[in-house]
């Protein structure tokens, strides 16, 4: 009987963001995808998540391979920190995919930590130990994606990465529905698919539909346009040069991930822009507002982003005033919808018009909707599936989709982050699971903030903290204490309020004192009862009380 | 030549939320609306924000009266707090807006603070003072909203309050078109209107449609049906309490503001349901799951709402599994997008079926779309335009409107809180600004949270605290330094970074000795510096230092 395929999806299950599949076999493994997440509101100080790689730490061999199947941060973020923690024998990804993460490496300095290696979409198979690799393109809103079929002795799987069903894509390279009915010809065992719009009736539109937009808006307005988007959204972006070109604007990029990735996209043949169409942001100001055509980033409304800081008027070389118009290509990910409303605000304070997908088709999706997912288990009829790419509502509505279209219910398998699916000729069925979880990034530290220090916090946070040092005497073995000293901050203290708090610190003192409490700790949390619970009575908040008492 | 009318907005204007307007003539005032807001993430551990009432507490005079529009939080809930602050002779409402209001007044003990009285919109004008005040029926998400007609010697405005043009309303009661008709043909000098949904296309949908949804979901399902909605949506109930009698569900409320306004709507005529259609929530064990339906508070994810708890499996009387249907019959506030997604999350893990506005049509929006507002500006052909009750981008896309709908731009007033627009026979103009702005409500205390107190919380939210304690010991003019004691919370500390830091301190405070520095402020000073950088260095992280050096 042949050895199981190990499916182990360290991240992107019950959330959208920092995917990460590990496929194993006997000794070898394959990653595919190394995602981070941004993080909410409740991780406090936290910059990024990135997937618990605990698990592949700890293997003795070298993963084989890392595959990436495109650009975006939620699939390729976390491989600098993959590639620190984790021995890798190579990096796979197509071309443009790995021209972006080879100069994010560069950043990091990991440019030799494995060996990198460009796919072709259109070539024959890849053996890469125990597993043969072979791919489908796929269309997204990024060029240059792929789905990924992995063979083994075990049976063989379909990994989808992110994908929709469009039809008349930017680069004319379509999700290739032929290849994907091949291999659902040859026999899917098992099918792990995109689950983010199962929730969406219907069929996502075209990335062209955004171009015809802009091809309406632009010609017809005379001062400057800003259009906001992803930084890696290649298509949007050449959709938006080819109005400005057709219209006589120049292109000015601003924001440095968008000028990098243009670059990039560029040299690789991913963009096609004449020379002359491209100025620098110092050469704005030699154009009058109706020449040009600003790219920027921001478009979720970052803080420190291009855009904010030209709504805010805080931005050295753009400015926006009556008669601009700004396009806001994009959707607000779930949880920026405020940072972004900001920021149109902002704008139209400054008389701007801003477009963005309320009120113009300014954006689509580039994950496919329900249709879309029922079309591509039609063409795989895979023998089981399993929804991966999505909150559990999304895995849910997706699993749904799958038994409609024939996938037995036995046969569908709605795993977590961490959960050990095997798949034998038997089936698939989640058999373990492992260490799994989030990593946090936070300033220059990589897995130190833990969870007592994102609790401390949030506590600080509701109702601030309030400080109180005393000073113990002590001789002939009897203590006596100084009046106490008391700091607060973020809490909206008064001064009666921080007198009476220094009395009853002061009067809990001298009782302790005078039943011979002298013990340190004793003593802070006496203090710590005392005055939490008359700051309590008075205000109703419970501050974070640190008592500090120090012997002398 | 008459006195000029004084409209002065102290919320409202550039946000969604705490509405309230100041009209003013002579001596006399009014007040239209008395709302709050809730509080965004940046407002840590803020319960409520209220318009900040200081101008009307310095009249000399007592506000003639407090018209409310209808029952919403954004339009009523600061009622108690202005009536604590601000003498009041008179609130009027109509019958249901009356009977929520007292409701919310009985508890705060302020049944008494002013005279209670009942609009009848069909009823003739009022005099209040020097206003002359008529209403007109408008149709919105709760019933009994009004519009209000101010005239005065210095020219007519009509006050759109919340609205929609509902021709199909669930009660029957249409926007009274006629009757507004009626007031363009008078004449109306100004038009504060609702802009919430200007910048949406079309018309928004008839309340009876989400009825219509009911009536083809409930009927199908088997198990629980759960319906969450606004515990002011008395239509909303209205319609789940009709189909669930027809198909022989028993109803049960869940949640103690639904379940009071639902009585209060009932005894005022306002719900119309059998008697014994009703269950208590203690009875639901007698029912099977596909007899019953449950009315419940949370469909904005509040934390410790009727439906976070049953998603979290943590209410006392409510569970749901496998076969039970939830409907979430509201669209999420922005900010509380990724508490609602949640809630759907655990509840499509406990196996329920999660039906909500993006894959149901089970909502519809309160206010009307651009469409509807152009159909407005048509019936009142006002001489002047102040949009109210939006966001700037709403305002602006308001004013738009209204500029296409022939109202001169020179008569366009986009006003913010605290603005005075004057009304005199020559038109509306911006001629002077007020102090307005916000007052926080957090915990038991309102008012005494202030800006510095939420910056403080954010910065100790984000990095944590980082407290030295220092004894000093002073004898002959000179002084020297005991080991200094370091607390951390919040702040991802190592025990290395700790002891590296320690020194530090002892360092810098030794340094400082050396150098004669005894002055307390000046040591804590160069202390709070250099472990600042040092940490910074170490971390890249900003920990708030707090310094603390006693003397003994």
């Amino acid at each position: 009987m042949p050895e199981a395929l190990r499916i182990i999806p360290l991240g992107g299950l019950g959330e959208v963001g920092k995917n990460m599949t590990v496929y194993e076999l006997g000794d070898d493994a394959i990653v595919v995808d190394a995602g981070l997440a941004f993080p909410r509101d409740e991780h406090l100080g936290v910059d990024l998540i990135l997937p618990d790689v605990t698990y592949l730490r700890d293997r003795e061999r070298p993963v084989r391979a890392v595959i990436l199947t495109h650009a975006h941060e939620d699939h390729v973020g976390s491989l600098p920190y993959l590639l620190r923690e984790v021995r890798v024998d190579e990096v796979w990804a197509t071309r443009l995919t790995l021209g972006l993460v080879k100069s994010k490496l560069d950043e990091h300095g990991l440019l030799r930590a494995a060996e990198l290696r460009e796919i072709d979409p259109e070539g024959g198979p890849l053996q890469l130990g125990a597993f043969r690799a072979e791919f489908v393109r796929m269309a997204h809103s990024v060029p240059d994606a792929v789905a990924v079929v992995l063979e083994t002795e075990a049976g063989r799987v379909l990994h989808t990465g992110d994908w929709k069903l469009d039809h008349t894509p930017v680069d004319g390279l379509r999700t290739d529905v032929g290849r994907l009915a091949e291999f659902g010809n040859r026999g899917i065992d098992l099918l792990l698919a995109d689950s983010t719009n199962a929730e969406r009736p219907g069929v996502t539109g075209s990335e062209r539909l955004v171009g015809e937009a802009f091809r309406q808006i632009i010609p017809q307005r005379q001062g400057r346009i800003l259009v906001a988007s992803f930084a890696s959204n290649v298509h949007r972006m050449q959709q938006a040069v080819d109005v400005a070109v057709d219209v006589g604007r120049k292109v000015c990029v601003v924001g440095r991930s968008m000028r990098k990735n243009l670059n990039i996209a560029r040299n690789l043949g991913y963009i096609d822009m004449p020379e002359d169409a491209l100025i620098r942001p110092v050469e704005l100001d030699e154009y009058e507002p109706g020449q040009v055509l600003i790219l920027c980033t921001g478009s979720q409304g970052e803080p420190l982003s291009a855009l904010v800081r030209i709504a805010y008027n805080d931005h050295p070389a753009v400015h926006v005033e009556r008669g601009d118009t700004v396009i806001i290509s994009a959707r607000p990910v779930p949880g920026n919808e405020l940072r972004v409303h900001d920021a149109i605000n902002q704008l139209a304070k400054l008389g701007a018009e801003v477009l963005h997908q309320e009120n113009a088709p300014v954006h689509v999706s580039g994950h496919g909707h329900a249709e879309e997912l029922r079309t591509m288990i039609s063409l795989v009829r895979p023998k089981a599936f399993m929804p991966v790419h999505g909150e559990f509502r999304m895995l849910a509505a997706h699993a749904r989709l799958a038994e409609e279209g024939g996938v037995p219910p036995e046969a569908i398998v709605l795993a977590e982050n961490g959960s050990v699916v095997e798949l034998t000729p038997q089936g698939a069925r989640i058999v373990d699971d492992v260490e799994s979880g989030v990593t946090f990034v936070d300033g220059l530290g990589v897995g130190d903030v833990h969870d007592v220090a994102l609790r401390d916090r949030r506590h600080l946070s509701e109702d601030g903290v309030l400080i109180v040092v005393a000073t113990l005497a002590g001789s002939n073995g009897r203590a006596s204490a100084g009046p106490p000293e008391l700091i607060a901050r973020g809490f909206a203290d008064s001064g009666p309020l921080l007198d009476e708090m220094r009395d009853e610190a002061s009067r809990v003192l001298d009782d302790c004192l005078q039943q011979n409490i002298v013990e340190i700790k004793l003593l802070q949390e006496h203090i710590h009862d005392g005055l939490g619970q008359l700051v309590y009575d008075r205000t109703g908040r419970r501050p974070m009380i640190l008592p500090v008492v120090v012997e002398v």
